[in-house]
């Protein structure tokens, strides 16, 4: 096992909801935070709670005109502004501004998303050397055993140039995908869980913040592959849909062979893969227009070494 | 049991979908057949196939500038048009023109929607007096055994003034829910149900106008009672969610002192009716802004005299 990784306290968080503003536990609960923060506010460090994208959470829609949690680049986050900026370049910049730049940039960022794919409890982290983070889910997914939910981990390197998450403004951070909840609807199983993780993120920052020493360990990760579009026809219109079999199998292995999609004539369409891969955001709605049908991941097994505070 | 109904024989019916243009299950059948008109055809009377929101469809929105599906009043079908009309507006006076006015009037119209609650496939009759309609419905509860759903019928008799859906434009018409679905996505198995159903009604119309007579029979049905909205705060905005134990319960008796919503605080909110009703559209996406949380209906056993053809 590496030697220990040593981090900074964190001495400030903050929480985004709405960055769709029809993914609506996320939404509801940043709206509840910020006219009551007790809830998320602990002994050994401040949290904020933003409603990201407000005009869209206002709207009931993922974007105004364009999704925000694409803007996040620092191309774009250190462009000047022109009078021909989308309303999610400008909020992009705002909360950059706000929030991950200079003195004041927040240690810490959780940014909370839904998905109409059956994902259970997902973790997106986009750095590997986010080693504070990789112990964070590793706390979470020992925390949510009594949930009535799967849960997994995605860890990717994202490189420098194709970070545009909105959480990427920290060095530290997380985004919370659970599913499945039809967009514009508030499940109570799925805020409830939403509330449950929330609590458990900042009692981590705060025992991190106590000098708490978290072991070394191993972890299963799910790593991008590949996205892959529906079958369309030349005019772009979807010709297929999502195999039954394939339909809310997320993170289940997809083997060479298997049905993926269903034609409208009823042919079905196989992986033609030559390996063992795992869909995650089956049939998400927002991902048709991204031509994204599901993303394909490997499973890889991880080690990672000790966190310990540095003082 | 009464003496037998004598209905005409149809010789025109349209199936519409994409009403509501997120609703994909229509969308997508209604697109396929307007490419692939052969399966919808039946030897004794045509089938046309119709697109009727376009515009949302194109965008994946429920509507435009507003409920298409609430735009088919007596008052406005027959307004003159005006400049400032509704994209709306405006394609309610073309489908009327087209599918429900004249000599070239519609004999029968079905409407297919989806819904987030988990109705299973819900029929909704808007007119007592629509007995060819209520033997349809019958005859597709016989046919739909197969189904992976549960199937329910509401027949509600809306008085003239209130009657603003698509499918009034014809004297007989059926209006299709099938969910539980999110909107904006396709899933495989509410798409073949609705697939399977929309071939029984043709097959039903076949059947009628080549003479079967169809004898009197009994059937529940879910009669409106009222719609109760979220508990909202002096700004409207939703201060509880439907409760766990109601979720997904849509048709189940709902008792006095059954929990209905949970605040975000932790309490329970009662129902505190005197009887026994039955939600429907529980947690349907579309309905917070129209400020309904869930509709009651009142389970009744009607009888229904025999359906014979008039030739």
């Amino acid at each position: 096992m590496d030697s220990p990784v040593w981090c900074a306290p964190i001495s400030r968080a903050v929480v985004f909801g709405g960055t769709h503003g029809n993914e609506m536990a996320g939404v509801c609960l940043a709206k509840h935070w910020m006219k009551n923060p007790s809830e998320i506010q602990r002994q050994t460090f401040t949290t904020e709670c933003c409603i990201a994208n407000p005009l869209a959470v206002e709207r009931c829609v993922r974007y105004i005109d364009q999704d925000l949690n694409r803007c996040f680049s620092m191309e774009i986050l250190r462009s000047p502004a022109a009078p021909s900026d989308s309303y999610e370049l400008k909020r992009a910049r705002d909360i950059f501004h706000k929030y991950g730049s200079g003195d004041s940039a927040v240690d810490f960022a959780l940014d909370l998303h839904n998905t109409t794919a059956n994902m259970g409890v997902t973790y997106l982290l986009c750095r590997n050397n986010d080693l504070f983070s990789v112990h964070l889910v590793n706390y979470l997914q020992s925390k949510s055993g009594d949930l009535p939910l799967p849960f997994h981990c995605s860890l990717t390197d994202v490189p420098e140039k194709d970070l545009v998450y909105l959480h990427r403004i920290a060095k530290r951070s997380l985004c919370l995908e659970i599913g499945p909840q039809p967009h514009g609807v508030i499940r109570a199983d799925i805020l409830s869980a939403m509330r449950e993780i929330v609590n458990h993120v900042l009692d981590f920052i705060d025992l991190f913040n106590q000098g708490k020493e978290f072991p070394g360990f191993e972890m299963d990760n799910y790593t991008f592959f590949s996205r892959v579009d529906f079958p369309r026809d030349s005019k772009g219109e979807v010709e297929a849909v999502i195999h039954s079999e394939l339909q809310d199998k997320d993170f289940a292995p997809l083997k060479p062979g298997d049905p993926i999609f269903k034609t409208l004539d009823g042919k079905d369409i196989l992986y033609e893969g030559e390996k063992i891969l795992y869909p995650m955001f089956i049939n998400e709605a927002a991902y048709y227009e991204k031509k994204v049908a599901f993303v394909l991941t490997e499973k890889v097994r991880c080690t990672f070494p000790a966190l310990k505070l540095m003082h």
